[in-house]
């Protein structure tokens, strides 16, 4: 069977988030009023071909540790989904 | 009102993503199989303070089309959620 994978990376709360910080002063000086605390972060997305839905999102959260994320400073999200 | 925010940026389909291919390589190399379409894209939250979801809504947009994407390359998609 064929899942959708989607990964999102996350800086950890507390955590400096310097690209963050730059956008929240550029909505400012574009005259966007009411947006605050701005966190950048990373989405990606790939095909899993596995036998199950909990085997796609072992391979996913496989992924998503041990390449698309750092932990000590920063936190994942994994949704798998059917094709 | 309180309005949390979540812009996705990926690229649009048909334009080339080094990211991804150099990330599909990489999971191969680690002996993960079955994963394959990697595209990466990037992830913004934000709050904003409106008084109602469709002005909040009408914020994320403005912020998404006007700084967070390039409108040639990348979709972005928006979601809103009450607070």
């Amino acid at each position: 069977m064929r899942f959708s994978a989607t990964v999102t990376v996350r800086l950890r709360p507390g955590i400096a988030d310097p690209e963050g910080s730059t956008i929240e002063r550029a909505v400012s000086a574009l005259g966007i009023a009411g947006v605050s605390g701005v966190r950048g972060g990373r989405s990606f997305t790939f095909e899993v071909e596995a036998d199950s839905e909990s085997a796609a999102t072992a391979v996913a959260v496989d992924v998503a540790t041990r390449l698309l994320s750092n932990p000590v400073i920063e936190d994942h999200a994994v949704s798998i989904e059917a094709k």
